[in-house]
């Protein structure tokens, strides 16, 4: 891979890196839509990072479903498809980590703590192994594209990091690989992050801007599933993912909740308009 | 810095990077004679990294001594000089960090909280911004250099890292930036590391192979000299940094000791020549 990677830079081709854990859907091959528009060679990697999942976490049952990823990121138009094995990337005695000290450790981090060092050190070595110009990640993942935005930035890689819209079923239901844990009842109840958020919008257009106002809210819409376990429902500065208590600068509504036994997330992002106006941009 | 070092890649040319804090000394300029063997351009910097100073240590009072070490580099004739400002380095709101774990704990680890979390990080930046294919660094330095060499290795970087033999005073004393600090009693106190790391050489020589028996030996010489205090003295695996019982793989024997206010580490490589044979090669 390294070699290739090489070759395409010498030949001042503009690479792409799509990473992936596999179990592809739509959301994915929209990020490769966006990656064939700016880049050739686009180079998509499937690892399921063992690094990023806790103890008592989902490494072992998380969809592996490499033949039809395969097939997938083929009609897709990809150039390669970088898999490689856990010992190859983790050889023994491997002990060298990135860690993006403060966005780490709250939300997703407090929830699953060690995750963000393993994300951001798989993505290291991955950027450093693809070496492109250009990587794509979904901001369904927020606070994961804000830190590996971070590290970018901060050890001066050679990479532009992408962030791309959530890709959402017709029910809004944002696509997740773990979406397939879900049973019907669940994937009915599922339906309840895209409803807080709706109702956080629905606030947010009447005026309100207060965030206890808003997180109330969301709790109410996401106490009445009862599928559904709130982990966090909070409204968060975009750059620093701490807590604010007004919206009034670009800003992130996160979700974490447990649908059954699946943990899933979602967000909507925030922007001031005009600095002076009071109009926001609202995206989910 | 980072143009240049494309264009240099784009040509083919194999880049050379000497990192250094400044304070240049010959064993600086060894670095850029083995570099300038291997490598067009060579590349030297200098940078005071504030990151890995303890509160507690000497950043301020480091020896600064820009115009001179300008000098030596061009009468060294390297192709260029990189001396960025602390906040071009780390700009506001920097936090992304590597972390060796494991053996950035240990020794020198121990004694300066944080130190090698600093060095790893702004090596890391370094290299990605230097894209060099060759770095250079002093054997002196034995734990921060097997602590880059991990780096690398594990975080898949391009550069190939090559660790150079110490260079010493005629009485044997390590040369360092840091011996600027010490006045004429100490400077001659100074030379007890080296003294030291003699007497575990014979004692080696003789056939002792303990490393409590070669430790009991580093604290006699270190213990009669009045103006030394030891910091640690230890026979340490060559790979992990983790204390042996027994010379037999390769090893070093690390001693930092302050000499007045003066922290100085000294170190002695050792590998038997065989993996059946008694014989050891030993170097200072």
């Amino acid at each position: 891979m390294k070699e290739r990677a090489r070759e395409a830079r010498a030949e001042n081709r503009v690479i792409g890196l799509v990473p992936t854990m596999g179990a592809l859907h739509r959301g994915h091959l929209e990020l490769i839509e966006r990656a064939k528009r700016d880049c050739s060679p686009v180079i998509a990697s499937i690892f399921v990072n063992p690094k990023q999942f806790g103890p008592n976490e989902d490494f072992s049952k998380y969809p592996r479903t490499f033949e039809s990823d395969s097939e997938k990121l083929q009609q897709a138009g990809v150039d390669a498809l970088f898999a490689p094995e856990a010992a190859e990337i983790y050889p023994a005695g491997f002990s060298a980590y990135v860690n993006v000290e403060g966005l780490s450790e709250r939300l997703e981090g407090r929830s699953r703590p060690g995750h963000f060092r393993g994300v951001a050190t798989v993505v290291m070595k991955f950027l450093q192994i693809v070496q492109p110009h250009f990587a794509y990640f979904g901001r369904k993942d927020a606070q994961q594209s804000k830190i590996i935005m971070q590290m970018a930035r901060d050890l001066n890689l050679d990479t532009e990091i992408v962030v791309c819209p959530i890709v959402r079923e017709p029910d809004g239901l944002a696509l997740s690989s773990r979406n397939a844990y879900l049973n019907a009842e669940e994937r009915h109840a599922a339906t309840v992050l895209h409803r807080a958020l709706e109702a956080a919008r629905n606030e947010l257009a009447a005026g309100v801007r207060d965030a206890l106002q808003l997180q109330a809210v969301l709790h109410r819409v996401l106490g009445a599933e009862r599928f559904a376990r709130v982990d966090y429902a909070e409204i968060v500065d975009a750059k620093t993912f701490e807590p604010v208590t007004r919206v009034g600068k670009p800003c992130y509504v996160v979700l974490a909740v447990f649908v059954g036994k699946t943990r899933l997330i979602d967000n909507l992002y925030i922007e001031p308009k005009e600095a002076s106006s009071d109009d926001l941009e609202i995206r989910f």
